[in-house]
C-alpha cells in the first residue's frame, strides 16, 4: 500500500457497510469503459469449457466461470481500478490480494437459485482462511430488477459472525459425477444454515435485495447471509466477482487444496492501476 | 343480477383493469374479517389429503387445496362478497358463478416457482369455455412481497390474446404416478409459450409485481402473460384464488372433464350476500 492510501468512500458509506454488511455504489464509482472491456471479452470466457465453468443443472447452461483474474489479463487489471482496490483496502484496513474472482451468469428464463448461506465458511473451512477479513465485490454486467434473480441479504446478519450450518454429505443432484469441490460451487449449498436461524434473523433485520443499473459495484460482507432466486425474467443477470482478501490473513496449508481458480495459491498485493 | 348492479370501481379502476390487465385493491376494499375467516378454515383445508390436494416436487408441502368454494360453506360465501361480487359483475358486464377456487400455498424456503403461463388456454382447452370472459381473484392471505414469490405480470399482455402454446406431453418430474389433470396443476406448465414470445411481450411491457398487505385483492384477466419465483423468504405466501366465469360462457360438454373440484359441473348464478 502506498504511505497515503486513497479513501474513495465517505465515513457515511463506511458507516453502512459496518451497519449492513453491505454497500451498494452507482455505475458511476468505476470508469465507464469497465461495461465494454468485460462484455467484449464475454464470448471467450463463457464458451471455453474447462473445470472452472460450471454449468447449470441442466448440463448446457453455463452458470459461472471461475480464475478470471488468473486466466483474464485486463479482468487482472479491473481488480485494481484504484477507486475499487482504495474501498477495499479501505474497509479491510490494510493491503489485499484476490483471493476469488467469477462471472456469474443467471440465463433468461434458466439462472437457479442459491439457497441461504454465508460465504466465509468455505473460505474458512475449505481454504483454511482464519479471520473473516474479505470483502465480496459484484459489478452488475446488466440491470439487477426484483425479477432477474437478484442478490438478496439479511442486512445486519454479518455481525452474528459465523452462523451454525450443516455440513451437507454426497453430491447435489446433477452433479454426482463431479469432483468433490463441485458441491461447493452449485446452487445446493454444502454448508446449511437452519431455516429456524434464517427465520429468526430475517424477522429480526428484514431482507433487501439491492438494485441497480448495470455498472453499478455491491460490495458485502463474508459473513452477510444470503441467498437468490431463479431467474423468471426473459432477461440476463451476470455479475463480475471479486473476493479481496486481507495480505496478513491468507489461507493456512489445507491437505486438500482446492483448485486454483477457487482458491489463489499465489497471493501478490495488489497496487492500484496507474490512469 | 338486480335490476341496480352495485359498481364498486370508479372509471380509473375500470380503465386501469382493461388496459394492464390487472387490478389491485387495498385490504380496505373487503371487510377486515374476511382473513380471520379464511385463516380459521386453513388448518382443516391443509390437512385434508385427497385428490384435491396438490403437494410440491418434494411430495410433502401443501402447493394449493382447489374446490373450497364446493367443500367449505364459509368461503362460498366470501365469493359473494357484495365488493367483490360487484367488481368482478361490473367488469366482465354479466351475471357470474365461480368456475374454480383454490388456496395457493407458497411455503417458506419451498414454494416453487411457476412457469410463465396464461391461465385461459386451460380453461379453453380442458374445459371448454369459449370466451375468454372469466376473471381471477387473488385475494392475499399473507404480506405479498417481492421476496416470497409474488404473481409477475407482463401487464397489457391480455390485449394479444391468447398467445401460441407448445401441449407438453407427458407427466413432469416427480408427478409420473399422478393422474393425468395433474399435469395442468404443477410447477411444470403443460402449455409453453415460447421464450421469444415471452421476450418480446416483456421488452414491450415491462414486467410487474403487485404487492400489498394481508387482505388485499388482485383482479387479473385469464390471458394475462404470467409466472411467480419460487419462495426463497423464511414467510410463506398464501393466496385464497376465485376463477369467476359468464353465466352465458358456460364451457361446452368435454369428452374428459375435469374432476369437479377444478372445473364447477353446477354452475348457479351468484347472487350478493346479504349485510
Amino acid at each position: 500500500m502506498t504511505d497515503t492510501p486513497s479513501r474513495p468512500l465517505d465515513a457515511d458509506a463506511v458507516e453502512q457497510y459496518r451497519r449492513d454488511g453491505f454497500l451498494l455504489l452507482p455505475p458511476g464509482f468505476l470508469p465507464t469503459d469497465v461495461l465494454d472491456t468485460v462484455n467484449s471479452l464475454l464470448p471467450d470466457v463463457l464458451s471455453e469449457a474447462g473445470p472452472a465453468r460450471i454449468l447449470e443443472r441442466d448440463g448446457a447452461t453455463v452458470r459461472s466461470v471461475y480464475g478470471l483474474h488468473q486466466s483474464q489479463p485486463r479482468i487482472a487489471e479491473l481488480t485494481r481500478l484504484p477507486a475499487l482496490l482504495g474501498a477495499v483496502q479501505q474497509l479491510l484496513g490494510g493491503e489485499v490480494y484476490v483471493h476469488q474472482s467469477k462471472i456469474n451468469i443467471k440465463a433468461p428464463f434458466a439462472g437457479d437459485q442459491w439457497e441461504w448461506h454465508q460465504d466465509y465458511i468455505y473460505w474458512l473451512q475449505d481454504d483454511g482462511i482464519q479471520r473473516p477479513e474479505l470483502i465480496n465485490v459484484a459489478i452488475f454486467l446488466d440491470e439487477v430488477t426484483e425479477f432477474n434473480g437478484p442478490l438478496t441479504f439479511v442486512p445486519g446478519s454479518h455481525a452474528d459472525g459465523l452462523l451454525a450450518a450443516t455440513d451437507v454429505e454426497g453430491m447435489p443432484l446433477g452433479y454426482e459425477d463431479a469432483p468433490a469441490w463441485v458441491a461447493t460451487l452449485t446452487a445446493n449449498e454444502k454448508f446449511q444454515v437452519a431455516p429456524t436461524t434464517i427465520e429468526e434473523l430475517a424477522g429480526r433485520h428484514g431482507l433487501v435485495s439491492p438494485k441497480g443499473a448495470a455498472g453499478s459495484v455491491l460490495l458485502f460482507d463474508p459473513n452477510l447471509l444470503h441467498s437468490s432466486a431463479a431467474n423468471i425474467s426473459p432477461f440476463r443477470r451476470a455479475m463480475l466477482m471479486f473476493v479481496y482478501n486481507r495480505m496478513d490473513n491468507l489461507g493456512q496449508p489445507m491437505a486438500n487444496p482446492r483448485p486454483a481458480f477457487l482458491a489463489e495459491p499465489e497471493p501478490r498485493s495488489l497496487q492500484p492501476l496507474s490512469a
